[in-house]
């Protein structure tokens, strides 16, 4: 059947026109005004909306492991709420374990998904540790897998923190086989140290998660990550940027001709590190890793998308409920579950922010919540894009309507929500996933199942001049 | 009649795939695939070929007088060549006098130009001096002329220079207008004693043009308007970067939050100021201001382009016969008409020598050639896009043809060209101007006055969220 | 005569430790412990006192016409007060005027200062105009006259600004005559407009002094001249800088290998832009060029000390009273008269804020104060240095007294001083000149004319390996 | 007895002056000209020549076992060639081992150098490790054995190499207990892998050392030791800086505020890398870590001495014979002894490339030798000061002589020298430790044992304003 979305304003990640869409089957088969509705066709009405490509969320966890217990946000509720927000795509860190077969990971990914999420997905996967038998698995990871970005981290001493020599050789290994090397850049040995520091003098209110985590730990650890990719002559993209320091070593990398890309998230540019001095244990709601900083980052990172030195939006899904989950920390704020809910408000809140601020444009917008993050991660143009033959992941998107942000009313399933009571310009009305409208005026219409895992491309495809081999 | 350019690749600002494209009159109405031509539609063959925007080249100069003679192309040749090169619409400086009305300068250019042009036309007015006559004469320009972008000289001294009060009050009006300043950058003080000495020492040839207007220079030149800029909290637009230097300063300005866009030209990013050493008088073909760098400049031009520090490319179109006009300076180089014919080849060379070598993406390529400079100059979106009510300006182009650059084959009216010789990757096949085609298999099919000249919009419209009130 | 000063811990640029002063005649001849005072020997007691190198004052403007008054110090009184404060050589501003013979201004200022200071002085020459004239007569200005450092002025908009073709020209003179160039950097045109505008909206009270000539402007200035320098291949000494951004530049271009030196002065290192508003015009007082800055900029200055970005503190002395003078500007801040009384606590206030607050090391302070002023200056060996054959210009210090700055104690004429009420750590005991204690326990002993005009070395002398052969 | 030296040119680290210095005993007594000497006064004479303070190499590795073998020069050889030199006072790195008491290697360094020495000495203590024995013994190593300084290091994989977190904890204990951390800043892991990849290539010769080192690996050490240090607020000294990477790292720092000093080497500013590439395994005489860089590093190297960027000039001797040494490596560079002998001809490298050639001044010369590592390594002023009180530790050097550096005639034990056949100007001809004249025209005039061990003060006494109570 077919479908028409009519009188939108779409916007793309360089234009913005007035038009209806065709869909036909999953596809966007024609872009035009004035369709006269062949019989049967359905009218999807996006009068004094604008358009988007459905959002390409390139950072989430769902139904993960941390810190002896589990996000509660799983691959059902966890997509359905992105979808909700507007995102038709994410891509999900898959956890590797040190000594056993990547593949051994995949799977329980590929477990933990399958037949579950309402929008398609797919994995990067966490290096912990290079050696002969990684080495041998690795190339099927992308040719077999389709997996085509490897997560290093720089922090979380003796847990996930990989050493100067993993994170070189992955980047030497990505280089070759067509991979995106993905970093947390924290420096896991300075951070390990001051956190003990404040247990023993008996800091163990959630504040101390920031304090423990300076922005010279981040900065170092990025510009580390940096030069070692220079080195390689490698690619790689800083996920979570939350800091000016960060952001610096990014732009310097950039400048010195360096092919390294930079994320932020919602959380950064719109929350600051007083939010960690709640009351009540209240600031557990707010740790993340890097932490929320002081307010003047906020600047630093909005110029920072503004002029194009950080490139993408991740959400860095990672929810724990308070009640039964953060409080685990309640005496200790080591043993807080860090992270937050932020799959469904991210381009919420990047609209809100950014657009109706007038910090960045509409289609500044459209790039770093979806075609960005599609493009460099092999998703593109499938995914990140309204045009003909891409997938009719669509978002209709009313900017005149407000909202309220609520856990009382939001689709996570975590108890509360970071950016609780907070207004709202703009509300997603309709959104596509594939041709199907899986969320119309707030209520899902669509199947557990409804998204499947997709095999991505290599690395840097857009730059080699391929459009005309690939069509 | 409609029209629909058939089976090319479609290549935005963003996106790339493939589509047709239905021409309904001067605009483009639908974008799809398979459509069953109606009767009478014309087919325009793009097969095994990308579409792209038409050009929009936002730095030329027609018919100007320059040095006792004037540029060899008006806006017959100049245009026709632009449109050959895929360039559909040009903004052209207009040169004012001091003591005299704005508006006369106006008038001489609308006359230099209308009813002559084969592709449509916008002026920038230059700004030479300001009082209370020309802060009067201001505000007509831009509500009543459509004139929204203003050209201020810091070089030619005691001919175009302005001095510092001149560049920020017009930098402090143009941000209460809402138009775009533009500043040549180099310091003309510099660059006059280092002139006087070279020829007081008997240095009078070509190179000594380069050796005079030393790096340091521009990047003084390009700084202080850069600070000027920020302290006025106005918007600028440095034309013809051409090194490391002023690079720099460009950068720096943007980190710390200031409006600032840079143009850089075909010239700068592939010829070098050895050029200027060739023997016989050759090297006054290669006289630019700024003058032509050494080669290491041109990666870090490179890089700008690829990383967003730079984003546009102009021609400066300037051109004037070797034979006749540049031999005015064969014993005095400073009495060498300053420019070259860049108008025509001016797309080619950045496909060529960027997208056909890995420097950037195709997206880059029309965001910089086309997309970019419509939005900074008040075009978009009737310029610069590939969408629909956008004007039909389109490019067909071959990317596996090859063909040599020759003045003895190309189009401008001057008898020499600086990439003479050059191989070029990509052969423009077909260009539409607002849906007529004027270019096809090298032969102009067009008239002159198919061009018209365009009103255009203020600065800054598209960051201002008004895209559904434009509409 | 001889004398002792027995018992002080002499501090140098680079050394301290314990030792006796033997001085003959004008000259320090030994320096030991235990001498045997032979008989008529005049003791000196330094028990308890550190014993520094007079201090040299690079930065004077004593009986100076100024916006239709005349700066209240002159010679007698300005250099009185500087003894009083530990200093024992001044060189000051000679200012030209344009289309006069340079040889006129010296005449001029010979006369002022002629049999009247209490400590030796040179002068520093004002470079408003090059033109055939001054290029003639420069050569005997270092060669006969000795005078060896030439000022510019980027600002003061159509009194003393000089255009960037002076600014160039000088730089390139005086390196080929072996003179150092000091430029005011500000950027007079911006000035010039804000002020304008500040005084036709009404905006008349002192801070919009300090408003009007915004840190930019400096930065932009200094930046310039630096490049200039670069370009000229000459050296630079950029006076009074006030802030971070002029800082900025004046690291970088020594990065890159420029011959640049940079002076700070003690009001912008322990006050700030806030003295400004002080009510009942009180803020007026604090009307400097360039103004007070955010207090935020006072670490940068003394970071730019400690890590030797900057080089000289001078006093920029240049005093008005109150009552009668700074009142010029009650309706109009521009008619202010800019500058203040500096020369006498020039040197306590960087000890009592820079070494008793650990800021800067003792040998920093003396470099700072007296040291490198005096070898950049061509002053040195015989003034700014404790070794056998320099001048006895000696500085008995007691670190551990205090005293309270006040106009009622102070020895400038001035009605008023600016650290007024300041407690201040470390008081001078005794000031030798020459051999000759002028200075003792706040008493002037010393007779009018015991100063004197010292001719200067050429610029450099120092790093030219000279030493043996100029002994 | 009583010495007179006569009529020398006395250099200290900011004055130059002709004067006679008399010693009584072991110390300077009194500085002064004309001096008649008492009956039994010993004349010295310094005509024609500078008198230096004796200089202080904060960097030697003297009987330092290494990669299966050990130093060639000992505590006799290498302090004897030092003396040769110029230098009088070393500080040699003491190797601790893991799991034992820093006690042992102390003792251990004692029993290597005690009654040796021909000049005074120290050591530095490096750190491998911290835990609780390492932390309850380091008090008693500035407290009660006078060791005042660290070393980390950040490269040797699986040798000498520590962790971030035992650099960072290094770091925070030195501040506390008054220490100065010294680190050797590369990236060993990206070494490790670098070398692992060459010699599976195949690449064995000597220039490989230098290609697996890469500038990119030493400038993000030393950036990251340097957050580490801000974030500690503790100390850091740098040592061997040899690129512009490095010094870049230190230069932001230190512009942050930063408590970070940084030392470069004779070889990495007058040699360069083509030197490893030299036929028949001659380069592997230039094998030092850091390698010798491409030639352009020079140039930084300089300016940031001429600046301040860098403030001292370490031997970083360490010496291995060509034949029987150096050639363990003939077919593996991994297994070429790293380093060379540099502690003879520290000081004329600096002399002859820096002052005779106009880079640095005498007095910075003299800072840079011996002033200031005597004042960062709580020397001073026994040592590094030409003043009263001082040890009478001089060098009595003639500029105008020149001499030929060879291994035929050098004093060091090594069978080669990297500045073989190299033309030096400057000789020195006299030298003095403790008032005891130990080379006269190159015939060494002293005992083993001369030299004993010197407990040193605690890090930053000179700033902290103890100049009065020390005394």
């Amino acid at each position: 059947m077919k479908k028409i979305v009519k009188n939108g304003i779409i916007v793309t990640a360089s234009d913005t026109f007035e038009a209806d869409i065709l869909i036909e089957g999953e596809q966007i088969s024609t872009i035009g005004k004035g369709f006269l509705p062949s019989e049967g066709t359905e009218i999807i009405d996006a009068d004094g909306c604008y358009v988007f490509p459905g959002g390409v969320d390139p950072h989430t966890h769902l139904d993960m492991p941390f810190g002896g217990t589990v996000t509660k946000d799983d691959f059902v509720s966890g997509t359905t709420a992105a979808a909700f927000g507007g995102t038709t795509t994410i891509v999900d860190f898959c956890l590797t374990e040190k000594g056993k077969p990547l593949k051994n990971a995949i799977n329980t990914w590929h477990n933990k998904s399958e037949g579950k999420a309402a929008i398609d997905y797919s994995f990067h996967l966490m290096i912990g540790e290079i050696n002969e038998d990684v080495l041998a698995e690795l190339p099927s990871m992308i040719e077999a897998e389709g997996i085509t970005s490897f997560k290093v981290f720089m922090a979380y001493k003796n847990v996930f923190q990989a050493d100067d020599a993993t994170l070189f050789q992955t980047l030497i290994k990505a280089k070759e086989l067509g991979a995106l090397v993905m970093v947390h850049a924290e420096n896991g040995d300075v951070i390990d140290y001051l956190t003990k520091e404040a247990l023993a003098n008996g800091q163990t209110d959630p504040i101390y998660h920031a304090l423990t985590r300076p922005v010279e730990a981040e900065g170092e650890a990025t510009g580390r990550a940096c030069q070692l990719t220079s080195l390689a002559g490698s690619q790689l993209y800083v996920v979570h940027v939350s800091c000016e320091e960060a952001v610096k070593q990014i732009e310097s990398a950039r400048r010195a001709g360096a092919d390294i890309w930079g994320e932020t998230c919602p959380q950064y540019l719109a929350l600051d590190q007083d939010e960690l001095r709640k009351p009540d244990f209240e600031g557990a709601k707010y740790v993340w890793s890097p932490p929320l900083r002081e307010k003047k980052h906020q600047d630093v990172l909005w110029n920072a998308l503004r002029t194009g030195a950080l490139q993408t939006i991740g959400s860095d899904q990672c929810s724990f409920d308070f009640i039964g989950q953060k409080d685990l920390g309640k005496d200790d704020f080591t043993k807080i579950p860090n992270g937050g809910p932020m799959i469904e408000d991210r381009m919420s809140i990047l609209y809100s922010e950014g657009v109706a601020e007038g910090r960045i444009s509409l289609n500044q917008f459209v790039d770093l919540t979806s075609t960005r993050a599609a493009k460099l991660f092999g998703l593109y143009p499938k995914k990140g894009s309204i045009s003909i033959g891409a997938d009719a992941d669509l978002v209709i998107f009313d900017p005149f309507a407000e909202r309220v942000i609520s856990s009382e009313t939001h689709q996570m399933k975590v108890d509360y929500n970071a950016f609780e009571g907070k207004q709202i310009k703009g509300v997603v009305r309709t959104v596509l996933s594939k041709g199907k409208v899986i969320i119309q005026d707030n209520v899902y219409k669509g199947t557990e199942g409804d998204g499947v895992f997709i095999k991505r491309a290599k690395y840097g495809e857009e730059l080699r001049n391929t459009a005309l081999e690939r069509v």
